[in-house]
C-alpha cells in the first residue's frame, strides 16, 4: 500500500495541507474539532510520521541527558537526585532523557550513543570521579556538559557546585565546639570527588576515624554498629547522606545509646527524613541547585563561554541530634 | 569546508572505515586508545554526526516517554514518582523521555509532537482523570500507552493498577473494628480517578466527611485544623498520602490532641517518611509496580496484545498512629 502523504490526508479530512501538519505536530493553530478529524483520517489512511521528518526539520534535539549509575532499587530512595531533577526541569522547556545503568562503562558508552545520534543537545555530569573520564570525552565529542557537585574546575567544562571541604569543617568545628574529641565520619563512595574532599577536610581538622558506606540504610547500620562496638567510641558521627544518618540513629537506639547524651549525629543532605526524625543536617535547597544547573547546562548549549558556579554553602541546620560532649 | 566523511577519519587516523564507525557509535570491537584517537581525529577534522543518520538506521526510538503535571517544587517531595521511576528503568535496556509541564493541554501537545517527531516507542499514562481524553487520543495516534493506576480497562489500552476500592473498604473496616464512628478523608485531586474511586468507597462504607487536597504538606495541615476545629471532630482521618498524614499528625500535635488516644491517623503510599513518623499506612511496593509496568509497555511495543494486570492489594501496616476509639 502506498504510503498516505499530508496532501491524501488532507483531501480525505477536507481541510487544508497546513491544518493537517499543525494538527499531526501538535500545534496551536487549528481547533480540537479538526484536529480530532485529522487523526481519524490519518489513521484510517494507516499514516505514520517519517521517522526523517524531525531529524531533518531542527538541528536541536530537543533534550538533555542525565545518566546515573546506581543499582535502580537503592536509586528511589535518593530524594535527593529527584529534587535535582525536579530542578532541572524547572528551568527547561524541553525534555530529560534519562538512564539507569549499572557501570561507569556503560554510562560512557550510553554518552557516545547519544551524541553520535544526535539524541541530546547536551548532558548533565553528576557523581564526579577524582580523574573522570567523562570530562575528557565531553571535550573530545564537543558535547555540551555542565558538571554538578564534584569541587569546581573541571577542564573546559561549566560547573555548578557546593564547597563540600568547607562545608565539612564547619561540622567538625561546630562539633568541637560542644567539647567532642572523639568523632567519626561515615563517608559516601570513595571513588567520588566529593567524598575525596570532605575526607581531606575531616582529617584536617579532626583526628578520627572513616568508614565507607555506599548511601544505603544498611550501610549507615552497619557502620554505626562498628564504630559504637570499638573499644574508645566516638562521641559524635557525622554521615554523608539523611539515609544512612537515619539507620545510624536506629542503631543507637537499638544498642541504648542516648542521641545526644551520649552521641551526637549530623547528617549531610538534609530532607524530611531528617526534618521529621529531628537529626540535625547540612541543609541545602537541591532544587534550587537543579535549577541553577539547568540554566548553565543550556546556556552552553546556546554557545555561551563555559562557567565555574559556586553555589551556595549548605547551612547546618541545628535539630535535636547534637548536643554537647558526654561528660563535658 | 566540506563535512568529513568517515572516511576521511579513517585516513587521517589510519585505521579503517570500520573501526570509525565502531568508535563513534560507542559500539565494542575497538581499543580504548582507537577509540580515543578516532575521536580526537573527528573532532579536529570538524565531524558532527549526522542528525538524520539514527533515524535513517533504526525503526525504534529507544526511549519511551513520561509526562507528569506537577508544580515541579511539589513534584521533589513525591518519592512516590521516583520510585515509580526507578522501576520502569529496572526493566529497561532504553532511556525514559520525561518532562515536567504544568497542564493537561500541554500534556497533549507534547505526546503528539513526540509521535510526530518520533521520539518515543511508547508512554506511561499516570494521574488517570475520570474521563481522560489521553485515551482516546493514544488509540487515535496508535502510540503503544500503559495506564499507571487508575482503576483498569481503559478503552484499548493495557494497564497495570491496583484496586483503590478495595483498599480503602478495608481501611475503613479496620477503623470501624477499633470503634471509630466519625472518621474523615483528606483527599487528593478530585479529578483523579483514583480519588473518586477511593471516596466512592469511603461514602459506601461510612458516613463520613471528605475534604480536598493537593497531596502538600499545607492541604494536609489545612484539611486536619478545619476537621478538628469543627463541632463534631472526626476521630480518625484517612489521608490520601504520606506528605499529607504528616502534616496533620504535626497539626495535631500543635493542637494537643492526642494521637492515636484522641485521633487515629492512616496514610496512603506508605514511605520511610510514614515508617518514621510510625503511621499506620498503606503500604506496596511502588518500585515492583513500576518494574510491572515497564514489561507491560515493553510488551505493547513488541507487538503484544495490550492486557488489564491487577496489582497486589496495597497492605495495611500497622503502626503507633492508630488506636481504640476514643470513650471506647
Amino acid at each position: 500500500m502506498k504510503r498516505p502523504t499530508i496532501k491524501d490526508i488532507a483531501a480525505a479530512a477536507g481541510v487544508s495541507k497546513g491544518a493537517v501538519s499543525l494538527a499531526l505536530n501538535g500545534r496551536a493553530g487549528v481547533s480540537e474539532s479538526t484536529r480530532a478529524r485529522v487523526l481519524d483520517v490519518a489513521s484510517t489512511l494507516g499514516y505514520r510520521p517519517s521517522v526523517t521528518a524531525r531529524a531533518l526539520s531542527s538541528a536541536s534535539a530537543d533534550a538533555v541527558g542525565l545518566v546515573l549509575v546506581r543499582p535502580p532499587r537503592a536509586l528511589g530512595d535518593e530524594a535527593f537526585f529527584f529534587q535535582l531533577i525536579a530542578g532541572m526541569q524547572s528551568e527547561m522547556s524541553s525534555a530529560l532523557l534519562l538512564q539507569v545503568v549499572s557501570s561507569r562503562d556503560a554510562e560512557i558508552a550510553l554518552y557516545q550513543r547519544w551524541w553520535a545520534e544526535h539524541r541530546v543537545d547536551g548532558v548533565f555530569l553528576v557523581d564526579l570521579l577524582v580523574s573522570d573520564p567523562r570530562v575528557e570525552l565531553m571535550s573530545s565529542l564537543g558535547l555540551p556538559a555542565v558538571v554538578v557537585g564534584g569541587a569546581g574546575h573541571h577542564g573546559s567544562l561549566a560547573s555548578v557546585w557546593a564547597d563540600d571541604y568547607a562545608a565539612m569543617t564547619s561540622v567538625v568545628e561546630y562539633l568541637k565546639s560542644l567539647g567532642h574529641r572523639r568523632i567519626a565520619r561515615v563517608a559516601g563512595l570513595s571513588s567520588l570527588l566529593h567524598t575525596v574532599r570532605r575526607d581531606q577536610a575531616f582529617e584536617s581538622a579532626v583526628d578520627g576515624v572513616i568508614v565507607s558506606g555506599d548511601y544505603t540504610a544498611e550501610a549507615g547500620a552497619a557502620a554505626t554498629r562498628s564504630l559504637l562496638g570499638s573499644v574508645e567510641p566516638p562521641t559524635a558521627i557525622v554521615y554523608d547522606n539523611d539515609v544512612m544518618a537515619v539507620a545510624g540513629a536506629e542503631v543507637a537506639l537499638s544498642l541504648g545509646v542516648v542521641v545526644p547524651d551520649e552521641l551526637s549525629i549530623v547528617a549531610w543532605d538534609d530532607s524530611v527524613l531528617c526534618q521529621h526524625g529531628r537529626l540535625t543536617a547540612l541543609s541545602r535547597d537541591t532544587f534550587a541547585f537543579g535549577a541553577r544547573a539547568a540554566r548553565a547546562l543550556l546556556a552552553v548549549v546556546e554557545g555561551a563561554s563555559p562557567t565555574d558556579v559556586e553555589d551556595v554553602l549548605p547551612e547546618l541546620v541545628v535539630r535535636g541530634s547534637t548536643g554537647v560532649a558526654p561528660g563535658r
